[in-house]
């Protein structure tokens, strides 16, 4: 099962950290981007090639120490086609890098149409009989909104080829609280959430007792943390929110169960551009120390 | 406003109806079909080409009959990258034809990210002072999930490039319920989803009335739609869910003001797919048929 490969990813590296994918232009080194627009002016092309280098040279010295990456897809739709493609080879490089591999694409639509953007992400689409892989991630990031019509089709697609799936609970920016603290009868809307997703996704249990139906709970939550583990054991959590939007191992430690597992941890920009605070050190170098940090920080928080 | 602009659209053409774009394997005239994987083989490229034709030919063959389209972002992300690029032409020549086009993608996110998003979609991606334009719509649609953190940038970017955005409210399919029917307090969740909208987009009102905030109502809801019109005379609204689905026109009736003003409605399968009720026809001929039928009907139903 998808869940147990990433479990036992994590055990293997004994690191739950996630890699966060997330470019934004700034968040490129000068000496990178200036090479691109020299080549190709200020272009969409440009910010292609920059960000290729980025996350190729980052999935390259971080590999062997994370189980995991994330890539931001709104990153990468933001350059057009061109991103689109940079994403797509970065998914591949990344798994032939023996990397578990996580679109964060929050997608959410009526069953028909749910079914392409599973197809596009996590599936097969198919022509006649022909089925043809597009993105082929290990797992994506779904959006409750639409209800059970949007969980089927992605889940059917976690069923044949074995993927998994992390359905938006209660994600790690402030304003999550406008819809998804809102109370539906005795207990926050996000809480019928992982009831709806713990149904709807029962029969895909892994060896270790979670599902591969999982859900998003951000690191900067930690008494919704500790309330969804609490209710939920058979849930694997994936906690965005870890560093710069403020999470700490401490507040991240309740998802975890008395073995360790239970959950990864993202954490992007704390990662990607620890660069910034010491411009002179190679990028790349930077990053690995800070995603060992943080893997330092996690261990003794959960253990 | 943008808002106005769809609203004279509408007028000019005395059809609210928009042509909803949202191809897949099956959709496509095996003569399209054909041609493509005779050419191409049986591949993403392949379809790449019948989609574009497809989609061109019918823009082209219904652009004086309708106001507005409404590509779906699913079915061209399940093409991968070169899907991408049919519907970035796709959103161009619709434009070239001067219609008004939405793309549907549902997207939200935290704010950095959603940034991200509403640069792709609607705005422009900042490379030092040069602002480079992505898909560049005049609309998309938004996910209310993640609350206003996801809200403000598309606000932002409507405010500037003159945009609108159409926040899912209640929308079309079954299962909507599982979610935005739940009681927060003493009202379904979706209400409060349309006073988030209305309260966060109140600045950004236009000559009739309506925000360039709007929201996504579902044709198949018509006491849902009756309530949201009575409670949010300033909400313009996005109505999918016509035909296949089970809207009709004496459904959408409630959405409208004693002007006629007031709402969109989407049909993708009833038009696009009328060929296949007389596969001798042009499928051109058959869209535009069903297009026509489909103001007849509506404009019946609201005067």
């Amino acid at each position: 099962m998808s869940v147990d490969r990433l479990i036992e990813a994590i055990e293997a590296k004994k690191n739950p950290t996630v890699l966060g994918l997330d470019p934004q232009p700034e968040h490129i080194p000068p000496a990178v981007m200036e090479k691109y627009v020299a080549e190709r002016g200020r272009t969409l092309d440009a910010l292609c090639g920059a960000y290729e280098e980025y996350v190729t040279a980052l999935t390259d010295a971080l590999h062997d120490a994370v189980p995991a990456v994330k890539l931001q897809s709104a990153c990468f739709e933001a350059l057009g086609p061109g991103g689109m493609e940079v994403l797509q080879r970065g998914v591949r490089f990344a798994r032939e890098r023996g990397l578990y591999v996580i679109i964060d694409a929050k997608r959410g639509d009526i069953g028909s149409t749910a079914k392409a953007y599973s197809a596009a992400f996590l599936g097969r689409v198919a022509l006649g009989e022909t089925l043809l892989p597009v993105f082929d991630a290990d797992a994506v990031t779904v959006n409750p909104y639409l209800g059970s019509d949007n969980l089927v089709p992605f889940l059917k697609d976690c069923e044949a080829y074995d993927k998994m799936i992390f359905v938006l609970c209660k994600t790690s920016n402030r304003s999550s609280a406008d819809v998804q603290e809102l109370m539906a009868g005795d207990r926050p809307l996000y809480r019928v959430v992982a009831e709806q997703v713990s149904r709807t996704g029962r029969h895909l249990a892994g060896r270790y007792g979670y599902l591969n139906a999982a859900i998003v709970a951000g690191a900067t939550m930690p008494a919704a943390i500790r309330q969804l583990r609490q209710n939920h054991p058979e849930l694997f959590f994936l906690m965005p929110g870890y560093g710069t939007q403020g999470g700490r191992g401490v507040d991240v430690a309740y998802a975890f169960d008395r073995q360790g597992r239970g959950a990864v941890v993202n954490n992007s920009r704390g990662i990607c551009c620890a660069w910034q605070k010491d411009p002179s050190a190679a990028y790349t170098d930077a990053a690995r120390e800070a995603a060992l940090a943080m893997r330092d920080d996690l261990r003794k928080a959960i253990l």
